[in-house]
């Protein structure tokens, strides 16, 4: 037993002593925070405090002689390897579930306890129904015991300050956004709404922050009242310095601790007022105070996140710069990958590269998300992050998968290449034409309105299925600005039943996987277009990088789809050479890289 | 006023006179039988007697003041026409439903009757809601008051007798088939099953009949208890003749009044017995004696329903035949109308026309829906139902849609084609090649396990979109074997979740319609095949009937397509040429209409 795992097995006991105490059987530890993000601050890391294991979803079930960790297919063998196995047992979602566990575990009577701040009102209402089926009960205790524990090594919790998003970036003020919002509520017949969603709320004020490392936002939450104003919800003075012009004007700030005492008569909440909020981003613990009220809830997602999903000509002109500034970064990155001067180098050390090449510009916030790359096998681990020591060196004759993004102050990209290294064999030519061609029929799509992601998502694997590939991950994701890189409400995916709408930005990421061998991820982002005159609509490309024409079966492809790549290479050449002024050796790469097929 | 809206309104006045003796303030009349299926007896057809709308599809709501008359948008039209508009106010689904007749009414404390024999349990369910949430209440009658209106003119119920079919065409026994719904109940937990779809109990005990014109079934429910075996559960004396062989070894039949009776504790109906019902199917009238008996209940869908979607090999090689035969009666129809012959003649004349050459063969049986000829304009209109004296003349230089099929004894058929008459413009061209491509990408799919008709409806689509062109109704959905030529559980429509499997026999149906114009709709049967090796499914088309070669720009498709087109024509050459022989005339028109483009 190494000494990690012996620390957290006294953990699991001081766990198990704290639980004794307070008459619980069990605990159960989600990875979220309250805000419910992707992403959370280290100090919010219960989960891999308690059980090691630090993956980015997942939860875990402490009972008093067994404990079980959950998480999904990436994390399997993650999971095994990080948890101890004498004290945990491991599920893999969706196919081993609660369920799984529970079915070996003897509940009845059981007293299962929650933090209600770290759980979502409807996840609550699925966690609760599935203890009581196998005869517990769920109970929120307002003392989270892990905390209690969890003391010396704990992080800080984010003090950084929020700053204001100009208007001239943002697209459009907070008075506009709210007025909006405002007309929202009134077609929903809703007096005030609760923003659940931290990222929503930086949106709606034009505010961003450093409290996460790839998500520029500020945690905190919101509450709208159509009569009363906007109040955030948060840290006073971490907020108070950007309460200046329209938000000093139209927003007062509260603390978190007394979001009870706001639903008051006095403020508007009396008979017959009528509250809107997210049951798939409240936490359950600012649920309480709502129903305690005694005033009509509504149950509805978002507003502002359906608000902010559709672009601002702005947003998605400042996101079209940006796309400009990274796709001359990811055009020296490949020039100098095809030179031979990554030979040798780890995984990690060609991600440092690209991130420090990103870094060089002045309007680089951050990476959008933790660099994906995977060099021969690992390329087939879908969401494989090369960490220092665990990383492999650069695999000859074989590809080199590159999934990286960052936010720049005016926008956001997430770009996943695929490259050769060495000499590609048929096999990975033909996979890799075949996605392009998946790539290709969501790039050229034409579609009435009303068309969901679900549909979009069968053009991508339509061309692949016919050669007998697919992929077992969505084929693209709502793209935030400078905020979430990966966003609602819309996706194209098997699951994207909202429908497209202009100013969406998506991505466009079709993959294949060849497990033991390489992998394979096309990915640029996307907006929807206007309607045309037929009411029709279409995509536009926003991502300007060249597509490894040395892996391209040009025999395979339509006329129309090569008509398509060697437009789109026209393009990425022009739109990148003014970029690359000065940069000979980079310029003649682009040349090289962006002639026709 | 014409006589016959003074009949109608006598009829509702009469209505009216009964509703207010019981004390009923409105009465819902739907346009189903107890059977639910697409077809019903003339005998009940108690919304046309009481509203004077024929539709196939629709219902009223009778209120002591007003009365509304609701069917889809292929009705609209017909509804108003129909209905008396001084006592019917007519509203188009979904756009238009109750909530848009009940915003203008007062139903606060109103009692409506509904026959509960007449409508399914969820189908009530949903009235419930609306009714109560109006400030009404719905509630069961057990007398009928159209019923009791309804004397004289009413058209006697079927009394035909049901015939068995062959094992040998059936391809699985009645004793194989329970022996499989016993399995699906054990995997269920269930004790007993109500089949309450009148063509899942047909295919179950491999009995067919004449109850319904275009549906060669009886209308007849069962019970099946996993111990006790099955009941059939209708008319002694038309079912008795068939009782003999399996089917009398292993089935009872009690009548319909006893049905309350069956759910017997001394018939393994006692404490902890579980029975399954379809919500979606089963008459609210024979759920209340399943909740009386105090016995738990198991919601699913018909399992019956599930087994006969996926038809066995002698099933199929069956349809394939039928097709044949069918096919050639196509060739001769479509020999004789380019041979001008139609020139003058009425739709109707038209269709008829085609309904002798496939009486001609002694396996047929009967038309398997009424056929759809629909010249120039009409063909625009997609369920357009030419009527003796309200049809037109064969259109010039016009398209002419003709949608049709057959129950023969060992298949069922349903084809649409759509035919140049005179000379087509580039218009018509232009979107038959659009709808050929559509129809093509369905025919060429290739698809992995678990791929639903959402899916596949996409591929249809997404050709057509791409020249902005649309359907507003389903691609595909699923046919039944000599039985309802319409049947579930799987579609390939924007609602078809249901996945796909070997052996499901389905249309591929895409058009486009010209308001006003012309329409054009390419149908073909599809079955789909066992998986490949790689595990990916496809279809086999079964249909063998050529396409119009001069509607198609052989510009617009692409080298598959083309091929594809190539290869069916010879496909339908060969199979046809033998069941031609000596119809020189038909054979060389064959040769013609299948050479390659």
């Amino acid at each position: 037993m190494t000494a990690s795992s012996n620390v957290a097995s006294e953990r699991l006991a001081g766990l198990r002593d704290i639980l004794a105490a307070r008459g619980l059987d069990g605990w159960y530890v989600g990875r979220e925070d309250m805000y419910q993000g992707e992403e959370v601050p280290a100090a919010e890391e219960r989960l891999a405090f308690i059980s090691g294991f630090t993956g980015s979803a997942g939860f875990g079930l402490i009972l008093g002689g067994s404990a079980g960790l959950f998480s999904d297919g990436r994390y399997t063998l993650q999971m095994s390897n990080q948890s101890d196995g004498d004290h945990w047992q491991c599920f893999t979602l969706p196919e081993a579930g609660l369920g799984s566990f529970l079915a070996g575990e003897d509940l009845e009577g059981a007293r299962i306890g929650i933090d209600p701040r770290l759980v979502t009102v409807n996840g609550y209402a699925r966690l609760a129904k599935q203890l009581t089926a196998a005869g517990g009960s769920l109970v929120a205790e307002e003392e989270n015991p892990i905390d209690a524990l969890w003391h010396g090594e704990r992080p800080a919790p984010p003090v950084s300050r929020p700053f204001r998003m100009p208007d001239r970036v943002a697209g459009k003020s907070m008075t506009d956004k709210l007025a909006e919002l405002d007309d929202r509520l009134a077609q929903a017949g809703c007096d005030a709404v609760v923003i659940s969603r931290a990222d929503a709320v930086n949106w709606l004020v034009n505010i961003r922050g450093t409290d996460l490392l790839n998500t520029p936002i500020n945690l905190l939450f919101a509450l709208y009242h159509r009569e009363n104003g906007l109040i955030l919800i948060g840290d006073i003075t971490r907020l108070a310095p950007v309460m200046e012009g329209d938000l000093a004007n139209n927003a007062a700030i509260v603390p978190l601790a007394q979001f009870g005492k706001l639903i008051d008569p006095r403020a508007g909440y009396d008979d017959g007022a009528k509250v809107m909020f997210d049951p798939d981003s409240l936490p359950k613990a600012l649920h309480a105070p709502l129903v305690n009220a005694g005033i009509d809830l509504a149950e509805a997602p978002c507003p502002v996140t359906a608000m902010k999903a559709l672009k601002n000509p702005t947003e998605l002109a400042g996101t079209r710069r940006a796309h400009v500034e990274d796709g001359a970064v990811m055009a020296r990155f490949m020039c100098w990958l095809d030179s031979g001067a990554a030979r040798g180098m780890r995984e990690t050390e060609i991600a440092a590269h690209l991130l420090a090449l990103r870094k060089a510009s002045p309007r680089f916030m951050a990476s959008s998300f933790e660099t994906i790359c995977g060099s021969g096998p690992n390329g087939a681990i879908v969401h494989y992050r090369a960490l220092p020591g665990a990383d492999i060196t650069l695999t000859e004759d074989s590809l080199l998968l590159l999934d990286s993004g960052a936010h720049y102050n005016d926008g956001t990209t997430d770009i996943t290449r695929t490259v050769a290294i060495g000499t590609p064999d048929a096999e990975m030519i033909h996979a890799f034409t075949a996605v392009l061609r998946g790539h290709i029929a969501v790039a050229r799509a034409r579609f009435p309105e009303g068309t969901t992601g679900q549909q979009i998502d069968v053009m991508a694997r339509a061309p692949m299925w016919s050669v007998g590939l697919d992929y077992a991950h969505g084929t693209g994701h709502g793209v935030g600005h400078v905020m979430q890189v990966h966003e609602g409400p819309a996706s194209i995916s098997k699951r994207g039943s909202v429908p497209l709408a202009e100013g969406m930005l998506l991505s466009n990421e079709p993959g294949f996987y060849r497990a033991g061998g390489w992998g394979i991820r096309t990915e640029n982002l996307i907006a929807v277009n206007a309607p045309d005159d037929d009411g029709y609509f279409s995509f536009e490309t926003i991502t300007l990088c060249p597509i490894d024409r040395r892996l391209i079966d040009a025999g395979m492809l339509l006329a129309e789809e090569r008509a398509w790549l060697d437009a789109y290479h026209a393009r990425v050449h022009a739109e990148l050479t003014p970029e690359l002024e000065g940069e000979d050796e980079v310029l003649a790469w682009l040349d090289a890289a962006c002639a026709p097929l």
